[in-house]
């Protein structure tokens, strides 16, 4: 059960919610408000629901110097308090920033208070907090899989998973859907990890066979991971010819470190001129069909798998709106070309009417997902 | 006050989480469990805690038919469960999905359960809930505006802004830092609206005038839409030329609708031999400082703008990690380099040792900053 209070500029609220939350939970985790500045007041909350003072540290003077130093800066006056804990509580280290996180252990209580900054905060509870509360973990063992689908609805995918989806079925499965992508994930729970994980292992090749090539992959793999992978093994390359995903599939497939060894080439022709000039599509096809048409997907694929030389291409070019849509054109059209040594296929997707966002991330998902199955298992 | 509950496979809890909030809020707002899934057990925790049943409504029924129809599909049996709100709760509707959210009213006290996919609920919440609770809402009026910052760090900040941070202060001013954008809030509260209004745009004049060209834009503005407005104003175009970066900086100044105004030509030159061959960047170069030089980024910038026939031209190239770094070029260096008619500027960053995803971000955002600041006033 998580309790969340948003008490950026009261010290007083802050002791109280620590305070309720002491009372119904053994673990407390808290964010932000460890930064320099005078709203800055979890140290002294936390100070005072503990019934203690601040405490200066020294040592941790010095890391905040030399974390300033490094970057050719003196340290300001205001980043001292950070320096100061409520006593009788320890530091979790932070490299990533000048904000310590707050530890306070007593018997099977903790407190564990981060900066608010999301990659300080998630480096300090992996590196720092998890193995300690692993420790002190209930004696049931439980093991979390993920399986990744792509390709239909939420709807569809639970129909073909008949019963298994059961609510006293261990283990238990459930469901969640982002953009696209459906996640079942397998809670299973034993006496022992290993039973635990034989049981998980055992649901993933279950579902697995139910579903088939609507899954891509297992617990944190990308759709963008899972492509480059099978690039690397079948040592293909990769080009992109990119209109109104304006550089996301570049950004996608980029995310991914590694993806130098089969990403070369792309191209973000947002205008007419850059299709024509950088990619060779036909100036007298974009005025008979369109810059938005499965013609011009196919030729800008086929363009840039020529002009890099790569094993595949992928081209996108659509409406991402909100303007620029027509009741032939609507906003969401989009067509998805992928190229290769086996000529060009192009498909039409309608994925509007949604927000820019929506449709671009969406395009990007269905591009990658074509080019995975065309890649095979 | 937020309370949040992780209860998405136990009616009890649900209804538990539901009547304690009730016990300490006017306003609950609910996320998740509306799907047509096992697990989607929200619709039940609510009518367990009004003590009421479901009921079906088929006029919901026929929306979730047309959505399907819409895609040519069949509604899935499965689906058929949204069409039940508890008894004495009304729908919330929902025109981006099939599940409807629930709306419940009693006196001061209102509870809405929206989906958990968040464009739809963030939609829901703005169109049909908010107007709601901004009728119920206390008498004191508050105005938050943002003061958007970039090119320091947060301490620095707050240091030139004197005694104003001061926690008995109206307007409030609060700090917060994302990815290198230091956002100031300014939290008016008046009797009325309009002296609220008054008072924070005071605000934003006293702030503005002490930060110079440290502000970059106001309330919800990004540095792209900032960047896109300065070139649309002046019609100038823009071009990019991204190796580290690999298409981030496309996708973000496209984030912004109409950005085809002024973004024409993209390359994301992932390999040598794209930089070669695309922007014209000369081997020899390359063989002599590496693709991550001040010299490389030059070139790429300058091959770019005269390529693309662009006004202006952006280029980056870096060592984005993990992998790549030496003790010479570090993970974290980057070049960037901006191509004007008055010559190309390179600036060299030390980004690291950080991860990926943060040396990718802090380049772009560094990148558009150069630009804004060369595009002036």
């Amino acid at each position: 059960m998580v309790y969340n209070c948003d008490v950026g500029d009261d010290i007083g609220q802050i002791k109280n919610a620590i305070e309720y939350a002491f009372g119904k939970a053994d673990i407390i985790l808290i964010t932000g408000g460890l930064g320099p500045t005078d709203d800055d007041l979890t140290r002294n909350g936390i100070a005072q629901f503990l019934n203690v003072k601040l405490e200066y540290h020294s040592e941790i003077e010095e890391k905040i110097k030399k974390f300033f130093a490094a970057r050719n800066y003196p340290m300001p006056e205001k980043n001292k308090v950070q320096a100061y804990l409520p006593a009788g509580t320890g530091e979790i280290e932070n490299s990533l920033g000048t904000a310590p996180g707050i530890f306070y252990k007593n018997g099977k209580k903790i407190i564990a208070a981060f900066p608010g900054v999301p990659s300080e905060m998630k480096q300090m509870f992996d590196e720092s907090v998890l193995p300690k509360l692993k420790e002190i973990s209930s004696s049931d063992f439980l093991i979390v899989r993920k399986v990744r689908c792509i390709g239909t609805g939420e709807s569809t995918i639970v129909e073909m998973l008949g019963d298994s989806m059961n609510r006293d079925r261990n283990p238990l499965i459930n469901c969640t859907v982002d953009h696209g992508i459906i996640t079942l994930h397998i809670v299973a729970k034993a006496k022992d990890k290993k039973n635990a994980e034989t049981m998980a292992a055992k649901d993933i090749e279950k579902l697995s066979g139910l579903l088939g090539s609507l899954v891509y992959g297992l617990d944190e793999q990308s759709l963008a991971e899972v492509v480059g992978q099978k690039l690397l093994e079948k040592k293909k390359t990769l080009a992109l010819a990119e209109s109104c995903t304006g550089g996301l599939i570049a950004k996608i497939i980029t995310d991914v470190p590694g993806s130098s060894g089969y990403f070369t080439y792309g191209w973000v022709t947002y205008s007419n001129e850059a299709k024509i000039s950088e990619l060779g599509v036909e100036k007298s096809l974009i005025e008979q069909f369109g810059a938005v048409s499965a013609e011009a997907a196919r030729a800008m694929a086929a363009g840039a798998r020529k002009k890099a030389n790569s094993n595949y291409a992928i081209a996108a070019t659509g409406i991402a709106g909100p303007q620029g849509g027509s009741e032939k054109k609507p906003v969401g059209l989009v067509y998805i070309s992928i190229a290769s040594d086996k000529g060009v296929d192009t498909e039409k997707f309608l994925f509007g009417p949604r927000n820019r966002d929506f449709i671009r991330l969406r395009t990007c998902q269905n591009a990658l997902n074509l080019l995975r199955l065309k890649l095979g298992g």
